[in-house]
């Protein structure tokens, strides 16, 4: 054990938090020592996250940047938007390790950050040092990080999906369309409201956000880095009554035929062991992807509109959020990056 | 109850027909007086639809489009593709109106038809006569037709969303697209395969027919009409794992301001009970709608891509189904055209 | 409509106070004049009830009996426990009827409620007159009260199912097991905790309150009158993921066979028209009563062990909760008992 | 890889046998190397179970227990019932393990198979030999067998909850009853249904062969050796709109006090990593144990009757099937007992 790799996780019982833990807990290299939560401090891990009693004696701490990196070489940070950026700055300065799956360090310019956000930065400086967490673009620049912005939920899904189309020029950077269809754990453990009440969400939809989605900006920049130009786009979020699973349907302008883009898609992805692009004519369920780090993709053509159509399905707490961002650890740290990662989606 | 207009339903077991038969045991001025079922003929009606026992003693007959008629003055035809096509000949020559709840007689075009549903029209002259069943903006055509084709479920909403919008020339007829989200009792009552087996379906969201599926030409012939021109559009549905409920996401290049297409939606169902605009900023949701013959619509601007975002929330099986259906029967016997219909939505 | 009985809520815009609002909206003999709110005081009730839009244009007051009173002809209160034990007295003295949705007049003895709902009685002197709210079992009372005590959502389908079985002495007193599965409607609308934040509800059972919850007491007092007996029993309820439905499942030594006790409850509810019996070998599915007055009721042996098992299915907000008042309010009219309640359950 | 031991799996596509896949695809010393499926024969693996994609590249093949036993150490079977009975005994002659997941070789005595399954034993001298699955009570059972009959997903939390208290003495054998709660991926994959058809089974609770179930049996067997003598005792199972998971709530009469019960829960349990004994006056819920091998027992006293209230929570699919089969697999294997099983349960 004491060879371990030693981690600290800020926000440990939300549902970003408790994700990471529960890799930790199978990481053969790492290992969860300590354990901030405001709520539960001073009470067992297990007592926060009751479906964890059994696996760790670990007691919840208050949240403290500094006592999380004296303890730790790597610190996730899975707090609401804009403690990360606070805190970042000591825990780097100590020489730790930082993952954060806030939004606080996605974007190259603060400015973008403050306008979506509502928040003046704190930490500008290193806004275009974080390395952006996602694996299969960013795989490089995630080795060489002391900071990595874990990635936002709904981008993993468009971004994937469309990078390689636009880097390649198969479809036009202008017109895009991103219509995602989230469940509810996307809001977070702490967020009970009325909107989220058992019985005013099962059997409901409805979108939200529509046309000012902080995750509009983030799904930008990178697919304007892929097309060397940049991109506006629409994106619209909805709310589906499932707890996990975020199913992405992207609408773009063809410039190539739909078997060109597929094999294009496979091509980018073959040495992506959680990427996996379906046969022609299979469309992606995020069932299929439920509790794992996979990212779903499958391209369609829709030849009387001249559109290619691109769906993606993921889990929005595993590759949204906490198993993509041990897969980051995995990668910063020199590891094989899927230990500690779920192996079978669970179905049904 | 002699004076009662009289009503017999062809495939009444199923999720359409049952629905109408229970709008009947509601209604002033109608009553249901012959249902027909393969499956269970013989059996009480109230054995193949255990919901309705104590509210009906009819028993299900086979099904016979001649007896159908012979008893009744409107025959409701709520059978799989392709047989109301053969009924409806003879049911019209005895006198009696129509309604029919398949895509058989949606389109003025067989052709049209033929295409999509890969069937020939067996009664392709009674195709331009049908009216569509879409009361707000075909209710002169109901009011006057023997035979009428009630919607698709998936029309409704992007029907009456864009309509006023493409006949006011508030946004482009070209690169509309409808993404749209349903409930999974849209799959019908007899569909239960592997598909919809509630562990593989419940916790799950896909895409299907990605370009192919039907309602496509059914969408685009109305809004043709709305618009002056061919209108080709992309239309993708989705499976969601709720019940009932279809929210439908529109994209379309905005050529007026957002309050402009507000303005322009509340002027167009001012005189539209069923029809609810909400107000500006707010998102429907399809809860909101369930179990009732409401169709709430928004309108949002996008700016920053110069697009207009509709949205539509209704109940698949009763506006998109069965109680538009008993509307357009209102309106066809001249009565008021709430009678029978749900007052208050079921929430939650 | 001046003809129409007026009708106020105190707590409109909860599920029960909401419910009651959706049955006077389709009542032909009563009318809602007056809606109580402290949390939308000010607004409209569609909007606090955005389902609702359309339907009516009455505003939200701040919660006031005596003004509820003065307006009115009957008046609802539907609020939390505790608060119409303190309200009723107002409301009566100005000679006008009260339906109260809480616990706080179901007991005969304030002795009884205070020991298990923890709060000390505020009107001791109404418990002995208020009428207990179900109406197949205590008509006369109803009809002739000037306060009625609805009853709890869980007590329903228990003393529907076990009432006439312990008067005729068909199975033992002792050792009755009660054992119910609710879905989470039934913690209230106001109550949005983490417990019934959709992701931790969604795909999960459990218990609560084992032993200790405050309708055993009430399932006594009924089914000791029914016994001539002091009854004490089992009674469990766990929390099921479904908005609406309560399935309970009764368990009880036989003295008599199974046919006998399925013969006597065809007799007792043979002029009930909200209660099914349904045929012996059939189990009641709560889907089959979903928004409708209903319970349905079956009974079986389980000649193994000597016991008779009963099982009774509803809708807690509605044979739960508002319906079932409004059919109390008809009955204390002098009304039709069935106006303005729903016909036929919504299925699927 | 040529050191781990070869597994084959008859009925690899349902829910069963492609949990015990999933389990092997984690598996340090044991690996997947033959898969049945008639209706998948010819075909990948990966396409009958598309969440496996990218995980094994292992085809489909005609079920026949001689070739899964001529490629492997170990053979699960994963059958419909009355299969496995007829196909153990050639593979066991071939000399190799066989871990069953239906009821074939539960009981001691085959004549109550016959009676509650309704089909005649093919294999009645194995039934005294077969291991009863359940490790925590029959691990020096299982780890002597050549054959193990893994228990039905019904009887472990009662099985569990129960045997110690009935081993001590704390309740008395005469009365039990328990009610136990499923997720609907009990039913299996192949039985899709119109009962479990989404729209029918989607918010809906019912009862289901009550006082006949099979598994009634199988309880009755554990716990008439736990009492040292025969109990019978009421058993209802009941279907809950979850995929999975099995709730229990068992009732005794007590002998002893409620803390004495607890007392002898966790001391009965204290070795066994995959039970866990809650702290008094905590009720277990499924979603804690979701996907994992953990069975979560809780127990609490109702003074006012005397009796014992016992709560169970389990994954149906994993503790009630695959994970505890390969739990079995290890033990016979002489492998760490927790080898290739899930860690933590997925939450939320």
């Amino acid at each position: 054990m004491s060879e371990k790799v030693r981690v600290s996780i800020l926000g440990a019982t939300g549902y970003g938090g408790a994700g990471v833990a529960s890799c930790l807990l199978c990481h053969p290299a790492a290992e969860l020592v300590w354990a901030g939560s405001n709520t539960f401090a001073g009470r067992p891990l297990a007592e926060a996250c009751p479906w964890l009693r059994g696996l760790t004696d670990l007691g919840c701490r208050p949240e403290n940047p500094e006592e999380a990196a004296a303890e730790a070489d790597v610190v996730f940070m899975a707090m609401q938007k804009g403690e990360a950026m606070g805190w970042a700055p000591a825990v780097l300065a100590m020489g730790k390790k930082v993952i954060d799956l806030s939004g606080d360090f996605r974007f190259r310019d603060p400015k973008v950050y403050e306008e979506w956000y509502g928040i003046a930065h704190a930490s500008p400086e290193l806004c275009a040092e974080a390395a952006y967490g996602l694996p299969e673009l960013y795989e490089d620049e995630i080795r060489a990080a002391r900071l990595v912005a874990n990635t936002g939920c709904y981008p993993v899904g468009p971004i994937l999906g469309l990078f390689p189309l636009l880097r390649e020029g198969l479809v036009e950077p202008a017109g895009i369309i991103v219509d995602a269809k989230s469940g509810v754990s996307g809001a977070g453990r702490a967020r009970h409201t009325l909107a989220y009440h058992f019985p005013e969400t099962n059997e409901n939809m409805t979108a939200y956000r529509v046309g000012s989605h902080q995750h509009t900006p983030e799904i930008e920049q990178a697919l304007s880095l892929a097309a060397g130009q940049d991109i506006v786009l629409s994106f619209t979020p909805h709310l589906v009554p499932v707890t996990r699973g975020i199913l992405a349907t992207m609408y773009a302008t063809a410039k190539a035929a739909a078997d060109d883009c597929h094999r294009t898609l496979v091509a980018a992805y073959a040495n992506s062991p959680f990427v996996r692009v379906l046969p022609e004519g299979e469309c992606p369920s995020t069932k299929a992807t439920f509790a794992s780090n996979y990212c779903d993709l499958a391209v369609f053509a829709d030849p009387r509109t001249g559109r290619v159509i691109v769906l993606s399905a993921l889990d929005n707490l595993a590759r949204g959020a906490s198993t993509q961002a041990v897969q980051a650890m995995n990668i910063m740290l020199g590891l094989e990056q899927g230990l500690g990662l779920p192996v079978a989606p669970v179905f049904p």
